[in-house]
């Protein structure tokens, strides 16, 4: 059942012994609405700790700072920035079925939860986190703000997405009048590559090629190149948008090795060409501008492949 | 001298044939803040013209769109986000000693204009020329708002640096909702990059190098690649901040040829550093964490010089 944002501060203003769930492979803005709710909840005098199936990204490590948890059993569990019980991970399992509340702002979430308050304008789940911290009276101290506007920095690329709205450049001026230390959060967030990620930038660089009038531009990663330098397939995010950059590239192409034969495509796309009708032609989908597909044989055979598509495709 | 916002909105509201000057190497806050005021000024039924002596860069045209400007005999000058007339470039030569207005944010504006309205606390002029279009009742459409919006996230690297304010938010809110295209306006100015550009960084991470336990990083930039990808040295500020990027990396430098055995450096570093004292035992300085020096000898002699020079400086 869907509730408001008032009930959903009374709930928690009544409740004690809390537990809060972040989705597995988390980021930002689980992390932030995680860590934000459990300060403010300490800020109450309740009892609370944060659960998650994967550790914190050593990046984002400052959210918990020195906080450490006690044990308890849980009396009322909260899902923060989940859209379903898919999304839990191993570790949150035995909760399945066992959500008391989901605060949420993703327009797909499944209802899993007892009562779920969702709000799919909001940028990020730290934008209703921000609001639901003022209905519950607690004051946003430097932490919880440094949680709130990591959520909400993560979730927009720094206020450059389409999701941003007016009320999430207004939380963040109270956000900074709070203290949150938004430059050093940034420059930690979006400013610093560890060595292997910039090694592979290199390596894939390296592999960077043009087709088509330059409208098409294709790039490959190896598995021994993630083996080389160290980064995992869910690192892959930023690369997988690097030949879309190019000015006048109009289809990004990223040839990722899954196994021996076996590559997984990533295709970004300009009005020019609908990624997900393209890739469907390899029994893959998506979304019209990012869509995936895996196409088998030699990394030169997938290439051809895919290639010869792309130029038919961008020939209508 | 310097006078207040109202005042200025007075002495604007009062003068017609208004020449605005940009500075030379224009940026998005000086030109943000030049179109902006032209857009505005037209509204309120005056004339005006924007002067630069460099041409809008390409992936900022959209701040002139399809302007044309009359020409006029100017009786008032007025100039945007100019610290000093050095900064005027040929073409606006003629109006040293003539400028009736300077709008500013630099602290070091050396008052050069008749009248000065300064706020050194805004993190652009384009901060300024908002507060200002609303003294004047000036209705923010979505040009004007582009503009303004393009000064404050240029200068503000995206919301993500130290000079941004609470403010600087508050009025990205209101831009937004008068219509400002920020996705596609944050999208060409920091998610996009030149052919050359890329094929220019391929090259340059492929002269990347580490020592001292990872904690030194050096990266090269020779004429012959500057050639060969069409980069202009005014373009390569971006590059000389790759290597410090890297995690763990304390120092990063930049070696870039000027002439056949001149090498212009670029040193960037955390506190384990004074880079400004350092780039002084070869005749340079800068600031402490980013400064320069020029250093003679073929490419191999200054990067073991150099070398050499830092382990010292980080061993004490």
């Amino acid at each position: 059942m869907r509730i408001n944002r008032k009930e959903t501060a009374a709930r928690l203003i009544e409740q004690d012994d809390i537990l809060i769930l972040c989705h597995r492979n988390p980021d930002g803005d689980t992390l932030g609405s995680g860590y934000g709710l459990h300060f403010a909840l300490k800020q109450m005098g309740k009892r609370s700790r944060v659960l998650c199936s994967d550790p914190i990204p050593a990046k984002m490590e400052y959210l918990r700072g020195t906080e450490t948890f006690s044990d308890f059993p849980p009396r009322f569990v909260v899902s923060v920035d989940i859209a379903d019980e898919q999304l839990f991970g191993d570790t949150l399992s035995p909760y399945r079925g066992g959500v008391d509340l989901a605060i949420d702002h993703h327009p797909s979430n499944s209802m899993f939860a007892q009562e779920t308050l969702l709000d799919a304008g909001a940028a990020a789940t730290c934008e209703i986190i921000y609001h639901l911290l003022s209905d519950m009276n607690v004051s946003i101290t430097q932490q919880i703000a440094d949680c709130l506007y990591t959520g909400i920095a993560t979730d927009t690329g720094c206020f450059k997405f389409a999701n941003v709205i007016p009320d999430t450049h207004r939380i963040a001026a109270t956000l900074i009048e709070s203290g949150c230390r938004f430059q050093k959060i940034n420059k930690q967030l979006f400013e610093s590559k560890t060595l292997g990620m910039m090694e592979l930038e290199r390596q894939v660089l390296n592999t960077l090629e043009f087709h088509a009038q330059n409208r098409i531009a294709i790039i490959c990663v190896t598995l021994k190149m993630l083996q080389e330098t160290g980064v995992s397939e869910a690192e892959l995010d930023g690369i997988s948008g690097i030949p879309r950059k190019i000015e006048g590239v109009q289809v990004g192409v990223t040839i990722k090795e899954r196994a021996q034969n076996e590559y997984k495509l990533s295709i970004r796309s300009s009005e020019l060409l609908d990624a997900s009708k393209f890739c469907a032609l390899f029994g893959g989908g998506g979304h019209a501008r990012a869509a995936g597909c895996t196409i088998y044989g030699t990394l030169s055979e997938v290439r051809k492949q895919i290639l010869s598509a792309l130029q038919e495709a961008l020939s209508h």
